[in-house]
């Protein structure tokens, strides 16, 4: 048996997210149906360090898998990426030790969020980007962003009855970008983990901040009080990307 | 009896097209059958600018239909944008002369075409720009992307066996952007008419000369020579956008 480490990227239009479930087409499942033809029929499980949800798109997810046998990992990696669907690309693959675990090995990961804030709206990129049409200020954005970096309790920004304890994590780097050309809002966030939709609910926030609705102050408060009804809501999953992961070691 | 000019954006991906054909589902037959309804379910037949290939998107798509009687154009854009299917954008509707047509009156067109040259290849984007794989050495494009702007007989770039007898048009500008963020080639060509698979034709050229497999003077001699055959192949039709319509009145 043989470790395996890959870096995937896919459109998550169609797919009712990463993790395998009953009735739904799922990034999961379809890999873990590719590698049971590789692996002479012999089921495989796929593990996934981020467990997007529907709609979610990825550039940089990590997957492990382990395979009987020992394969050249280039080889492996062109075989995935052709007898995956068109929606899932094998970027890399590589062996790795029998222990490593894509979700628990120590790793921070950057999420990226589009928003289509042009007029009019880009039909092409509709289920790629938030359309947003309301006005924004993006000053107040930029303020608010910065109150995000560092350690925080991110409870306020997560799903509430998410089963997670420790709500604790660290925001390395918060950014929003203008893209002219495109006339789309970007936002990457980098940390060492994100709750359930705290990504989706923090662009929620910063939007209604820079439309006004919302006090600069606002991010602020809600880390302190910890209070979900505090925020904006929850961001459409159609402007999310997992962008990179990288792991410590 | 009043006649509308609309400008339109498309999704091109789930279109055969724009021009009606039997069982294929195109923009035309959408937009004809959105209008029946808004028309008290007489028939309308709606003419377009550019006809557009299968998987060819717009951003500036103009069309023109009569409607019975007078209407608001902002309530008419508005109830046309909605109950058209998702992958249709209606962005303006105004009343013009009765006259007025959008593919007889004298009019310029900008296309753009998109080349996603990055590593790895974006599975977001696979619809919506053409995955080019291959080594390109940019100046040779920027140098041979001159030889199209003029007037000129453009027989060599258009499919064989076209009906149009009079092949010579006026490219006015023709240009090749690198964007850096997305690692795209943006292909801009603005001109006084464009024949069958023109810019297909031009921007396979360019690619091949770009990549080596043709000189960079290559663009001259197919001008010169007329002959398709010293053409390089045509690009596909899922990076194609054709972008603006500029009326001369």
């Amino acid at each position: 048996m043989t470790r395996y480490k890959a870096i995937i990227s896919y459109d998550g239009h169609d797919f009712s997210g990463f993790q395998r479930q009953p009735h739904a087409r799922t990034v999961q499942e379809e890999i873990e149906k590719t590698l049971v033809r590789l692996n002479s029929g012999q089921p495989v499980t796929v593990h996934g360090a981020g467990r997007t949800d529907a709609g979610v798109h990825a550039y940089g997810q990590v997957i492990h898998f382990d395979l009987a046998g020992s394969r050249d990992a280039e080889k492996l990696r062109f075989a995935l990426d052709t007898q995956t669907p068109e929606d899932i690309d094998v970027v890399s693959v590589e062996q790795v030790a029998d222990d490593f675990h894509c979700r628990y090995a120590k790793h921070s990961k950057t999420y990226e969020f589009l928003v289509d804030i042009g007029r009019p709206k880009n039909p092409m990129m509709r289920h790629y980007a938030t359309f947003y049409p309301y006005d924004l200020d993006l000053s107040l954005i930029e303020e608010a962003i910065q109150d995000l970096v560092g350690t925080h309790d991110f409870t306020g920004f997560t799903a509430s009855g998410t089963s997670v304890e420790d709500k604790v994590r660290t925001i390395t780097a918060a950014t929003m970008e203008y893209d002219q050309r495109r006339q789309f809002l970007i936002f990457t966030f980098s940390g060492n983990g994100f709750l359930y939709k705290q990504v989706r609910n923090m662009v929620g926030t910063l939007l209604k901040i820079g439309n006004g609705r919302m006090p600069v102050g606002q991010i602020k408060r809600i880390l302190a009080e910890k209070d979900r009804g505090l925020a904006g809501p929850t961001a459409a999953g159609n402007g999310l990307y997992l962008k990179e992961i990288i792991y410590e070691d």
